[in-house]
């Protein structure tokens, strides 16, 4: 591949601005990778394994950038937006990975400087692990990256974008700002709470004992704390600022659920039958638009697990 | 290894029962597979995969029998148990493969005659795929079987059928049956419901298409997906008979997500946070249990998924 950006700054080294570099430095894709975080510990890990250069400011990352990737948690992005305006390279790109978009942009766009454009984005990919030795050059494989232009954005920048992302694996797909915050609603952040949660009910049951919990976990139980176990920083601010989809949604899900506990305990298995049914068949619907195989692995890997 | 039991009886040639025979064959453990299951088709891909011999009736396919295995519904298990009774061999074995035990006690132990042992089983294993093609002899690999003798088991009898799932490669507790009720309520039985729940509300939130959902489920939402896809009969009736210990759980998982909930709609980040950290923790214990692997992978399977 051809160098798209000649430089590029990544602010926040986590699990998605490493993997980024580890991506581009595999394809070629940008020339310099500069690197800011605010722990020294967390620049001391990428200047070893992933940037060619780490500043000790944002601020400093962000001089004479191409492209500058924000990949803080969402409630820091507005103090990070604010530094580094006013050292911004005219021309230069700048996007962020945050899982809501409203929010950033709100935080955001108010300190861009013309003649810079932002472009948010959201990188649908992730591990149950976090900070700057998570990161790998294949996180982002034939997974969703979602951008959110708005009228204002240059074609040539939202196109130059793009190619970057797909150079590093993603499929990339443009959605409304409002638009997007909900689809994520539905199937990431509410699913995310939901898990929390019945992790959080498991552990409290006195009359099981923790080791059996932990003992015992089947596969659904396993693909909840999988879940669970994600960044609880990054996690937080994403529910403080997806708030009103995400009280949609919640509220949408107990009415719904509320409905089948009466199911049981009415002892209606028609209705819980149907139900399930239907599930099955959106389960269906996903294998075939390839975002996940069929192989029966039921969070098991699709390896068998070694012998512990 | 030495065959175990001449004759076993399979009866429901599901995912289950058709994995025990793959396993029991690759290590020996019968010398004859007999099986039964209502449907005719059901029974010819059995007879061409794994059963030595296919029966029309299951009293005819537990004549002369030494080990029984009920995989039927739990629905089905009480007629199933009146059906074969007349037909045991004295000193003959029974157990079953049901999610719930209190249920399948109930219906079938009043049918068993002297000198047949009733030991009732539950496997920890699965996939989200039924029947009888679905099976494979590595399912029980490292997985949990549980089984729930009584003060009136044979500690002979008990030995045997424990050699026989360890030989088929399962890891095997023996747990009071009230207390396996609960225990499977909590890691396994709740956690299936909800995720139904969230597949189900996600497929009617209409301002979001259905494409849309299937287009960009995120980790979370495969992995519930993933568990939704299971079988409705046998998940119908296994909400059915654990009612009392599911609505408990149930119960409190929807105090604690009112609880998580009031946080979003207070803006409580530290609340969230708290608790984010302490199901993080609960996660790290089920790895260190051997019940699951360390790799990323986040409902992608072990290796990265193909180009689709």
């Amino acid at each position: 591949m051809t160098v798209l950006y000649p430089r590029v700054a990544l602010i926040g080294l986590g699990l998605i601005a490493s993997s980024m570099a580890h991506a581009m430095r595999a394809n070629g894709l940008a020339a310099e990778i500069v690197g800011h975080a605010k722990s020294p510990e967390t620049r001391a890990i990428a200047r070893d394994l992933f940037c060619d250069r780490v500043c000790d400011t944002a601020a400093e990352a962000v001089q004479g950038a191409d492209l500058i990737v924000l990949a803080v948690p969402i409630g820091a992005m507005a103090a990070v937006a604010a530094e580094i305006a006013p050292h911004l390279k005219p021309g230069a790109v700048v996007t962020d990975v945050g899982s809501v978009k409203a929010a950033v942009v709100e935080a955001v766009a108010p300190h861009m400087p013309d003649g810079v454009q932002f472009i948010p984005g959201h990188p649908m990919a992730g591990t149950e692990y976090s900070g700057p030795r998570s990161g790998f050059a294949t996180l982002f494989q034939n997974r969703w990256w979602l951008l959110t232009p708005n009228e204002a954005t240059d074609p040539a920048a939202l196109a130059k974008l793009r190619t970057l992302l797909e150079g590093i694996g993603a499929k990339v797909d443009t959605m409304d700002v409002a638009h997007h915050d909900l689809v994520v609603a539905v199937v990431s952040h509410t699913p995310h709470l939901i898990a929390y949660t019945m992790v959080g009910v498991a552990d409290h049951v006195r009359r099981v004992s923790e080791s059996e919990i932990v003992q015992y976990s089947a596969a659904g139980f396993r693909d909840f704390t999988r879940i669970a176990a994600s960044d609880p920083t990054m996690w937080r601010d994403v529910f403080l600022n997806n708030k009103d989809a995400v009280l949609d949604i919640l509220g949408r899900f107990t009415e719904e659920l509320f409905v089948l506990q009466r199911a049981i305990r009415m002892g209606d298995g028609d209705h819980l039958h149907a139900y399930f049914t239907r599930t099955r068949a959106i389960r269906r619907g996903i294998i075939e638009a390839g975002q996940d195989t069929a192989a029966p692995d039921f969070g098991r890997g699709a390896e068998p697990p070694k012998a512990s």
